[in-house]
């Protein structure tokens, strides 16, 4: 077992691994609070002895990593590893390589003449960012001896979880608010999850979700409730650093929802430091969508302010956001800043990033771009900064974002198409 | 550039590469015929010196090769290839990076006790098999200092050429028939792609697509038309020997349409055995929806016969399949067979390979494992023989056919979940 304690974001208090765990404890049990409508207090924090990992780790034999493949570094999650042929106790090699993430993630690209990395999360197992965290709760749940694990989500958290447990042959319960798009509920369902549709909204189902899970001892992948989810998201951070061999960004754009693949990336980065091999951190640009920006709000007053979301790109569609705390963090921190772009421009990123780079992405996704663009237009990206905007998730997810600018045209005949191609 | 020749498949005839890509042909100069309602004649095969490359390869060296970015073997494709820092000719090996198939595609996995091995195209770049044709055509269209690329698609082939076409920064043209599902139509033009909606058959925007195609010079990527689509396609034998380690399996399972990814990946194990690297061919299954089983019932009277298609498995509908010829000569050289499926047990193939494998599978894709659930229940199966699958296609690409085993369930209320699962 590796060395970790966890810590509460909110409080600071640290509890030992065994206390957290065995008691399926996710939040802080001095401090914790899941309120409607409200982001959650005392996210715990997964803390390694880094002193210790910085002598045991090789940093040469670490760039050799596969990008994808985390959990290939065993020191670095909370989870057993073996040093016998099984990798990671309790899952066969073989069921291991079915979770692997695109490997081929990392993407030079140029966009008016400026250079840009893209990470590609859409062609991961159910094709979203959501898989890491997805990958690191599952593998969790059966190393407790768990035999159920249950989320609660509006759509790719849910599919995310079912799909990987299918990999890993066990059985997974989504909890999803009656509004949740059809589309994502085909995904969930087609893995063959247990779904519970709850006649509310997102919040309700999550509250079900903890009591259900709560009495009935199954595992809860809650995203930000269980800090797992964030330390699985962390992982996008190392293979950032593998794929471009021991070298980092220096500004990142991430569209931010719920704050919690904001809070993983970040953690990465500030993990890589204290290993002490980067000297600094990348400057991260939060991207909200207008109608759903708690993040930008709460940094510019200092205040949390619910108002319910509106916005097309679903995925980072919350009012409250789960992790907001720890996002906010990660924005000080990385003396980066959090802006707004609207629906409109969302679209139009979505567009560019499918006709430039081959790459079909979800609003949600598309916004990192949106934010980009808006920077770029008013001067505050240099052709020096190396950028890398992360597309989360895949635009098949959600085709009917990708019908209102696709419109059908209208069909000639063979002998008309010869005339307007002026080939007599 | 690579020593290579055109051969007839029909007459046998042999033809210079340069003459055949000078002059802009795709069927033999001498008997090639493309009519309506029939099978493609004299298709052509791309033929190099085995007897060399023998000498010049070395097999420890070749099994070292990464899959899923085929073009690191430079002997094996009719391109021109460099000794330089940039491996492709015209092409940035950036650029290249950003066609990197699925590298975790080799996928293992147990069905009732049964090993089965999985090899899974949904996650390429365009989510489909389709990607290793577009590939090679598009890097030739730019070897040939062609500007424009056409083809004619009912679906996958066309979003597969213009999300290639986009990451390599060329411009292409998609003829489609009137009747193209709205979701695919959609996949082609995010894109970026010109559509050309042609009201008609596929067959008529076929031959719109050879006339436009001819009378501008654009180059054409119609599917078995030109002969690099089905040198593209053999690149899946290339990975799977590699990911195996120099073997290969005793049967594989192709779902077939137009016959051009049996005929592709068929030649690349016959270049395998040329090369001396494998001792025999694997036996290949060629799956057919029962509505469209054109090869079945060639194979079974010698005569092709068209009889309009009619399938849920939409990639894999063809009443007349271009390259039927040389797909029957898969079958019989391999000692393989065709067979037919009904789309109910496509259908609940589909379910099947989302459940237990974790992967969303388009109802082609599907038709291979229907086919692998037929044999194995009239014990033609045996535990011994490594099987491998072909799941060619994302079931998003699709979702029209995962809703109707995925019903919406009813929605309860908070307190009416916690009583039905016995929460208190």
């Amino acid at each position: 077992m590796n060395e970790y304690f966890y810590k509460c974001f909110n409080c600071g208090k640290e509890f030992s691994n065994v206390l957290i765990e065995k008691e399926f404890h996710y939040l802080c049990p001095e401090c914790g609070t899941a309120d409607k409508n409200k982001p959650l207090t005392g996210v715990l924090e997964v803390v390694y002895n880094y002193d210790k990992l910085k002598k045991n780790i090789s940093l040469d034999k670490f760039l050799k990593n596969e990008p994808g493949k985390f959990w290939l570094y065993p020191e670095l999650w909370p989870l057993e590893f073996l040093a016998n042929e099984e990798i990671i106790k309790g899952i066969s090699n073989e069921k291991l390589e079915r979770l692997a993430l695109n490997s081929s993630s990392f993407l030079k690209f140029n966009f008016e003449d400026y250079p840009i990395i893209i990470l590609d999360e859409t062609r991961n197992p159910t094709l979203s960012y959501k898989d890491r965290a997805s990958i690191i709760t599952a593998i969790k749940c059966i190393q407790l001896g768990v035999k159920e694990i249950v989320a609660a989500s509006t759509g790719n958290a849910g599919s995310s979880l079912a799909g990987i447990c299918a990999r890993l042959e066990i059985n997974s319960h989504i909890f999803v608010p009656k509004n949740i798009p059809d589309a994502k509920r085909i995904q969930i369902q087609s893995f063959g999850a247990n779904i519970y549709k709850v006649d509310g909204s997102y919040d309700d189902a999550f509250d079900l979700c903890l009591e259900v899970s709560s009495a009935k001892q199954w595992y809860n992948r809650n995203t930000a409730y269980n800090p797992l989810t964030i330390e699985g998201k962390k992982s996008a951070a190392y293979d950032i650093f593998i794929s471009s061999n021991g070298s980092i960004p220096d500004i990142i754009f991430v569209p931010v929802g719920d704050g919690v693949i904001l809070s993983g990336i970040y953690k990465g980065f500030k993990e890589l430091l204290s290993l002490g091999w980067i000297e600094k951190l990348p400057q991260f640009i939060a991207v909200q969508a207008e109608g759903s920006n708690a993040l930008v709000r709460y940094l510019e007053s200092g205040q949390f302010e619910f108002i319910p979301a509106n916005t097309i790109a679903d995925s980072i569609s919350a009012g409250a956001p789960r992790n907001l705390f720890m996002a906010a963090d990660a924005i000080k921190h990385s003396e980066g800043k959090a802006i707004s772009v609207t629906d409109d421009e969302i679209i139009s990123a979505q567009k560019i990033v499918a006709q430039n780079f081959g790459i079909l992405s979800e609003p949600s996704s598309a916004a990192a771009m949106a934010g980009y663009i808006k920077l770029k237009n008013s001067n505050k990206i240099s052709k020096k900064d190396e950028i890398l905007l992360l597309i989360t998730g895949n635009g098949l997810k959600d085709t009917n974002s990708l019908q209102g600018w696709n419109v059908s045209p209208e069909g000639l005949s063979y002998n008309e198409w010869l005339e307007k191609l002026e080939v007599k």
